[in-house]
């Protein structure tokens, strides 16, 4: 059968589009015996990336605010970031961390060891830059409802003057994240506050902080690892001021837990219940909303924080459009991140492999329902810990993928969660976990984290 | 003669904008005699605008990098900013300072006071807000050859799925400044820098560098505006590092300048020529470059820093296009702002209304070239006055505007060029100036501006 050939629009170059780049070579080059291709389909892959490099939020950007082009600054990376979940819970299947460090290596490690894994093991069947057209930015995309194609639109980040292309494509994965544009409310007196605020967004360094009392505003993962950074660097004190108690011991000196910021006078922060004290910046970890100013609106997904997004079938497929082409990857809250991202990529190419089809649209809805329920219901953490291991297996299960192990990440993520929220935020990171993969056994730092300010990739593996 | 309809959209409500808006609203409310309409022209306009007010840059966002839907944030604006000129070289002929606060203000004056102003003038024949379309922002401009007509498309600034909206223009008028998209070089080794970098668009109040010593990266406003505003709010120290010598007498404790900064090692920044001193934060106060992303490139002013651009005629329209209908205002280098700005839009309105034609593609780059080479041959930022203010005369000789005084801005401008450079950088902002448009003298401001820390409105007026 002659093959018939297929246009692929991958939107970034992060890690959940170079999972989709990953599988779309192995189909390429005939690499993968796992992934059949009954209708000789021939996938045609091109990849935007505003960028001049992959790795998405990986990497880390000095400049602030804006890019060159005026761009926005997309990735939210700070200098000196370690993991705040165990590299276990983002290990890939076919990419073992102990043998791509030739050490076994402790369970928590910095950025740049996270990036140096994450690259590898894309890389390792084949060069994916092929599919990749850098410094480039999707400026629109939209669906023809007579042709069934989109047209998408780009031009050069720079944004001098260079001509817009335009092709056209049978299906778009977008694939930029959902943390780059800032949720940055606004609180009563804020504008005239006589230190820095900023949101955690253009957060880059800890060492900015030495010497001042900083508070963190939110109660989530951001709120409490800038918080710890910056103490750990030499801020004064951290104030943490949420809507609601995290539920963590804050038991070093200096950290303290307060209700919700009301108003700001002078450098005076008061909070709901009435107390009120001094600070020196404000570092809003508020969170962030899913924009997508490049695509279509008809075709854009809407800010839904959820695990469950109620727009997507299967976590990807969108279906408000109506074409079921239109497909996103990585916008659901994360327990899981790698190992999700690279089930959400397989499953989209056995999609349009047409491996695997898709109901009618009542019926998506209906069963994306299910797993919204689900997750209104879950009791804590922990269910939805369950509700997410649950749903990379059933996206395993219908791509096809023999991952069975992929059962106890749930276990490892629980005991992260007990290690970090219920024993010891400031500790946590010196625990060990078994690999899901190998079964290895990780070695902890020699030196505790709270300790340890070489956060080079030299630095970690000459300790082990 | 039965009305011929003319459509025109602006993008931009800050001063340029408002500028046309003014004098579309005097043909549209037959206030003006002085504006004729031989063609019974009816001027249909609507101002785009992204923000939720009019203002432009002299608005102060509280937020850094990001506004909410993740778009750059604009205006480039700081706390505690006051005008770097007098304020007499910005006044509108129609509009004086004296009538305007009721009594005789200081030369230089506060970012509030400079705002108050300019709406006040704005909005003084009739409320321009019916023309302003707020949080809208535009995403594409294209040219339709055959109708000869713009295809403007907008959307909401907040990027949530909003339905884009299209209208058709006959003129386009970007009036989006030229001081938001950062130039923003890289330096080797400044990405390790442990300490704050930002450029100077991010720098939003000089409190927060209290107690440290800092670097500007620049020789231009920007950088001796910072590095004074720094020091005055408590910054340890202020280096000054510069391609060409300033030639500021940097005549106060804690001020230095240095040759242009060639690498950063830890906290440690080298100079071209070998010195070397330690600073905690960097300020790239390295300038802006032209960006219109939101234009079709072949439409685009590419970025030119030059007081007489070569894309423009008569510093206006655009003529790389062909079709003479896509105008930009306000995007040269600024001796003059205001009333530069308020001659460019009266010139365009003139224009339009068919009161003045323009020649051939042809003849309009030879003109451009006789002012091109003008300025290419000016021997000093003198020559650069008398040539900007020979520009404007130019504008309003053409549009018939009859402000025979405006000869006179030039010596103010050289007499600030010599209080500032010249004298002191330090003291400058404490002279006064006989207004070109009242002959008022203005008063001087009781504190010396180094010892001047209310900024308020009420304190600078209280005090008069």
């Amino acid at each position: 059968m002659a093959p018939k050939t297929v246009r692929v629009c991958v939107v970034g170059a992060g890690p959940s589009g170079l999972s989709f780049l990953y599988y779309a070579n192995q189909i390429k080059e005939s690499i993968s015996s796992n992934i059949k291709n009954p209708e000789n389909i021939s996938v045609d892959v091109v990849c935007y990336e505003k960028h001049a490099t992959f790795g998405g939020l990986w990497n880390l950007s000095w400049r602030v605010g804006t890019e060159l082009g005026g761009e926005v600054v997309h990735s939210s990376m700070y200098q000196h970031l370690w993991t705040n979940a165990p590299k276990e819970a983002l290990e890939f299947y076919d990419h073992p961390f102990k043998e791509h460090f030739d050490v076994t290596v402790p369970s928590y490690l910095p950025r740049v060891m996270i990036l140096d894994y994450m690259k590898a093991r894309m890389m390792k069947h084949g060069d994916l830059n092929k599919f990749i057209k850098y410094d480039t930015k999707v400026t629109n995309v939209t669906f023809d409802e007579e042709k069934k194609t989109f047209l998408v639109q780009t031009t050069s980040a720079d944004n001098i003057g260079t001509p817009h292309t335009e092709e056209t494509f049978d299906y778009v994965i977008v694939a930029t994240g959902h943390f780059w544009a800032p949720n940055f409310p606004e609180f009563p007196g804020i504008e005239k506050f006589p230190g820095r605020v900023l949101h955690a967004h253009d957060y880059k360094c800890a060492k900015e902080f030495k010497g001042m009392r900083i508070m963190v505003v939110g109660g989530s993962y951001s709120a409490d690892d800038i918080a710890v950074q910056c103490m750990k660097f030499g801020a004064t004190s951290a104030a943490i001021s949420c809507r609601r108690p995290t539920g963590i011991k804050w038991d070093r000196p200096g950290f303290t837990e307060y209700p919700i910021l009301t108003r700001v006078e002078g450098n005076t922060v008061h909070f709901e219940g009435g107390q009120h004290i001094d600070v020196d910046a404000i570092i809003l970890c508020t969170g962030y909303r899913h924009c997508f100013p490049f695509v279509d609106p008809s075709l854009q997904m809407t800010p839904e924080n959820v695990y469950y997004p109620k727009q997507l079938y299967k976590g990807v497929i969108y279906t408000k459009g109506g074409n079921n082409k239109m497909m996103y990857l990585g916008m659901q809250n994360q327990a899981f991140s790698f190992p999700m991202f690279d089930a959400q990529a397989l499953w989209s190419l056995q999609y349009i492999l047409k491996n695997i089809t898709v109901p009618c649209k009542a019926d998506m809805l209906k069963h994306i329902k299910t797993w919204s329920q689900r997750e209104g219901e879950a009791k804590s953490v922990l269910d939805i810990i369950d509700l997410q291991n649950d749903y990379v297996l059933d996206l395993h299960k219908e791509a096809e993928h023999e991952f069975k192990n992929f059962f106890g990440y749930r276990n490892l993520m629980k005991k992260w969660i007990d290690d970090k929220v219920n024993k010891n935020l400031f500790t946590f990171r010196n625990q060990t976990f078994k690999s899901i993969v190998t079964g290895t056994q990780s070695t902890s730092n020699r030196t505790p984290f709270m300790e340890n300010f070489d956060d080079s990739m030299e630095g970690i593996i000459n300790q082990c």
